[in-house]
C-alpha cells in the first residue's frame, strides 16, 4: 500500500490536472455506480432477451431487425431524452445451405468431412461444389512465392496458427487474420480456385469460427471457407504425406444491399450539450451463433450505461449518447454512415467508448485518437487511473474500436473497454458464442467501468 | 507509455534493491518460461485426469489416496531430485446417503423438496430424519439476541447473502461464512435442533454449496445442510406470510481418524539448498464435484513450476519445493503436520506461494509475513513488480493460503496467487466445479506466473 501511495503522489504532483480536483464525491460516485451496477441493472436480462429469443443477427437478416426493435424498445423504457433509428446501407450476405468441406479419400473410403463454415462475404461454389488438390501454405506471400505455377486450379489451405505465446490474444488475432481477410483474392491473384482457413484460436477444438473476407477489386472472387483448427492439423499432416483432394461445396451469396439501422438514444447535456460522450457496441453478429460476447454483451453494458445514470440521478453537463451500430462484422455500413453524418452536423465527439471485446471481467481501457491532440487527452484519461484502480482497471494506449474509429477526425479520445482477453477466441464467431457463456457479474462491471468514465468525463472534461 | 515508463523509473530510482540488478536477462528468462508454459505444458492433462478420471476427493477417502499416488507418480516423471510422501493424519468424513432438505407443506400437497448439501463435517440426523419449525436469522447474532425462548427446539436457517457489491469476490465470502463455519454451534448453543444455511454464492441458482462446519467443544453437534440460494430465497418467502416446518435428513458421520499424505517434490538448491521456496495447492477436493477450480488447478499449477523450470534446464540455487497438501477442506491435516516436521527439521521458507482461488486469468499476487519481516520482504518482493507488469500481474498486501500460513512463524514471505475472482463462487464447493469449467490458457497463465516469481526469488532472494 505504501509504494502505491507514493506512485499516486507522485501521479498526482507531476501529471494530474485533474486529480486534485477530484474528491471524496467522486469515490462515493463510482461506489453508487458499481453499487447500481451489480445489484440492480437490466443488462444481463437484456443479454438473454437478444442470445436466445434473437439469437445470430447477421446485417440485412430479420434478425437483425428484431435486434433494432428490440433494443429501441429497451432503451424507450429507461426515460432517455431522445432515442431514434439511424438509416445505414448494408450489405446482405446469406450462408445458404449447410457448407461441406471434405477430404476426398478414395472410391473405398469416401471422404471426410471437416468441420466448417463458409467465411462472410465469400461466393459460392454453385450447388455441385468443386475438387481441387490441395496447397498448404503459412502466409499471403508463400502464396506470391510459389507463384501460378504451384497455386492455379488448386485450393490454397491457409495455416498458419495464432501464436499462443502473445499474452493478449486480440494481439495473436491480429497476427494470423490476414489469411482470412485477404488470402482469397491473393490466392485468386494466382489462379487459386478456392480456398481453406484455419480457424482463428489457439484452441485445439471442432469448432469453425467464421468472420469476414474481402475481396480485392478486379480480382476474381472465389470461395473461402474456415476449417476447425483439429481439421486444420489432421488435413496439414495428411499433405506432409501424399497429395490431398479437397471437395468444397457452399451456395452462399451477397443479395442486393438493404436499408438497416443503428439504434440511438441519448441524455442531454445541461451544461455542454455539444460535447458529446458516445457509449457503443454493434448490434449485428454473425448468424451461426447468439453474438453473446461478440457483441451483445457490448451494446446491452453501453445501454446500461445510460440506465445507470438514470437510475442514479445523474444528470449531466455533457450529452451521453449510447449508440449501436449496424453491420461492425461485414461492412461497417453503421459506423460509417454514423460518423458521416456526425461530421455533416458538425458534431463533436468529446470521447467515444465502445465495447466490443467480450463481455468479460474488465481490466481497463485502451485509448487512440489523432496524433496531435493524442498527449493532451490520454494525459487527462490517464488521470484518473487512481479513481479506476481500485476496481482493477489500468488505462493503456491501444486500439479502441472499429465503429467508433471514423470518429477519430472530430480529435476526441476514442476508448475500448479491455476484458480479459484469455477466452474471446474459445467462442469468437462460431456457434458456441452463446448467453451461457457470458457471467452475469463480469457483463456488469464492464457495464460499470464504462460508467465510471463516462462519469469522470463529464465531469471533468478531457 | 510514457507515463508507465517515468512511474518504472521512480519505482527503480527511489526503491528498488533489485531492479538495478535485474538484467535483460530476466526479461528474456520470463519470456522464456511464458513461452513454455503456453506451448508445452502438462498441467491441463495432468487437471483432466485429477478431475475427470478421479474427481472429488475428500481426505480420507479412496479417490484422496488415488490422487496421492497419480501426482506422485507424475512428479516422478519430471525429473525431481527428491519425491516422497509425508504422513498426516486426517479426519475422515463421509456424506453418507443423498440428504433432503424439505419444506413440509400439507398432507394435501406434500412437502417440497430443496437443493441441498449436509455441510463438511456434519453429524447426521439419523435415518429417520427431524422435522422442525423454522426461524430465519441475518447473523450468528441474531441467534443471541433472540435467545433460547425462540430457538429452542427449532431449525435456524442462516440467510445472509454474500455482498454482491464487493468487487472481490472473496471479500463478499469472508463477509457471510462465518454463518456456515460457525452457525451451527451457536444455533445449538440456544437449543436449535439444525441448521439450514444459505449458498456461499453471489448468484441466485439452484446449486447447494457445501463446505467445512466448525463445531465448538462442549456444545451439541446438530446437523448442518445448505441449501441453495433460490431456495434460500424462496424459503425466506414463505416465511413471510406462515410458520414453516422443515423435514431434514442426512446420514452424514464422522469416522475414525486415517493416515493420509502430502505429496512432496523438489530440485535441490546449488548454492543456497537450506533456503526453500514452496509451491502447493491443496490436493483434497470435496466429494460433489471433481475439485477443479479448488483445488486442481492449484495442484497441477505447483507441479507445472517444477516441470518448467526441469524443461527450460533451469538450475535453481535455492530449493524448489512443490507441497501438495492434503485436507485442506475440512482440517488443514496436511498443512499442519508439514509445519510441524519443517520446524523439527529448522528448515527455512524463504518464500511459500500457494494457489488456492481457481485457475482463472492470473492477476497477480498478495503476500503476507510476520509483522517484524513484512515491509522488508515485501518491499524486495514489490521491486519484482516491472518484470511482470507486462504480464497483467499485480503485487498487493493481503492473505496467501490456509495451508502455507502454518509456516509464518518461520519469517519469510507468503504468498497467495490472485486470479480474477468473478466466476469462482459460482463453481466452489459444488457440483459444477468441473474439468469444462477450467480454461486451459488462464490455467497455464497461472502456472507461468508463478514459475516467473519463483525465477526472480531464486536470483535475488528478499
Amino acid at each position: 500500500m505504501r509504494l502505491i501511495f507514493i506512485f499516486f503522489l507522485v501521479t498526482v504532483s507531476s501529471f494530474n490536472l485533474h486529480a486534485q480536483e477530484t474528491t471524496d464525491n467522486d469515490v462515493r460516485m463510482i461506489r453508487a455506480i458499481y453499487d447500481q451496477s451489480l445489484t440492480n441493472s437490466s443488462c444481463y436480462t437484456w443479454l438473454e432477451y437478444l442470445t436466445t429469443s434473437i439469437g445470430g443477427r447477421l446485417a440485412g437478416s430479420p434478425a437483425s431487425m428484431a435486434a433494432v426493435f428490440y433494443t429501441k424498445q429497451m432503451l424507450d423504457t429507461i426515460g432517455l431524452d431522445a432515442t431514434s433509428l439511424q438509416d445505414c446501407e448494408v450489405p446482405h450476405w446469406n450462408r445458404g445451405i449447410k457448407e461441406e468441406a471434405r477430404i476426398v479419400l478414395s472410391s473405398q473410403y469416401g471422404s471426410y468431412p471437416m468441420n466448417c463454415l463458409a467465411l462472410g462475404n465469400s461466393e459460392g461454389t454453385g450447388e455441385l461444389g468443386l475438387t481441387a488438390e490441395v496447397v498448404e501454405v503459412k502466409s499471403l506471400d508463400e502464396v506470391e512465392k510459389l507463384g501460378k505455377s504451384k497455386i492455379e486450379g488448386k485450393i490454397v489451405f491457409y495455416n498458419r496458427p495464432m501464436d499462443p505465446t502473445q499474452i493478449r490474444t486480440f494481439n495473436a488475432y491480429g497476427g494470423a487474420v490476414d489469411q482470412r481477410v485477404y488470402g482469397a483474392s491473393k490466392a485468386a491473384e494466382f489462379g487459386a480456385v478456392g480456398v481453406l482457413v484455419r480457424s482463428m484460436t489457439t484452441r485445439l477444438d471442432d469448432y469453425p469460427h467464421t468472420g469476414t473476407l474481402v475481396y480485392n477489386d478486379g480480382i476474381k472472387k472465389i470461395p473461402a471457407i474456415s476449417i476447425s483448427t483439429n481439421d486444420s492439423e489432421l488435413l496439414s499432416r495428411l499433405l506432409k504425406r501424399e497429395k490431398i483432394k479437397v471437395f468444397l461445396r457452399n451456395t452462399s451469396e451477397m443479395l442486393s444491399p438493404k436499408m438497416s439501422y443503428n439504434v440511438i438514444g441519448e441524455i442531454k447535456g445541461s451544461e455542454f450539450p455539444d460535447e458529446i460522450i458516445l457509449v457503443g457496441g454493434h448490434l449485428d453478429a454473425w448468424d451461426v451463433g447468439q453474438g453473446a460476447h461478440d457483441d451483445g454483451a457490448g451494446c446491452v453494458q453501453a445501454m446500461e450505461v445510460l440506465n445507470t445514470l438514470k437510475k442514479i440521478n445523474y444528470k449531466p453537463k455533457r450529452t451521453i449518447r449510447v449508440v449501436l451500430f449496424m453491420n461492425e462484422e461485414n461492412g461497417l455500413g453503421g459506423g460509417l454512415a454514423y460518423a458521416k453524418e456526425s461530421n455533416e452536423k458538425k458534431e463533436y465527439h468529446l470521447a467515444a467508448i465502445e465495447s466490443d471485446s467480450g463481455g468479460f471481467s474488465p481490466r481497463g481501457f485502451s485509448c487512440d485518437a489523432e496524433v496531435e491532440v493524442f498527449n493532451e487527452k490520454f494525459k487527462s484519461f490517464y488521470d484518473f487511473s487512481p479513481l479506476l484502480e481500485p476496481y482493477g482497471l489500468m488505462i493503456t494506449k491501444g486500439g479502441s474500436g472499429a465503429d467508433i474509429n471514423p470518429l477519430k477526425s472530430q480529435k476526441g479520445l476514442l476508448i475500448g473497454l479491455r476484458p480479459d482477453s484469455q477466452r474471446y477466441f474459445d467462442y469468437h464467431h462460431t456457434e458456441i458464442d452463446t448467453f451461457e457463456t457470458v457471467n452475469q457479474r463480469e457483463l456488469e462491471l464492464g457495464a460499470a467501468a464504462m460508467t465510471s468514465i463516462v462519469y469522470l468525463i463529464d465531469q471533468y472534461g478531457l
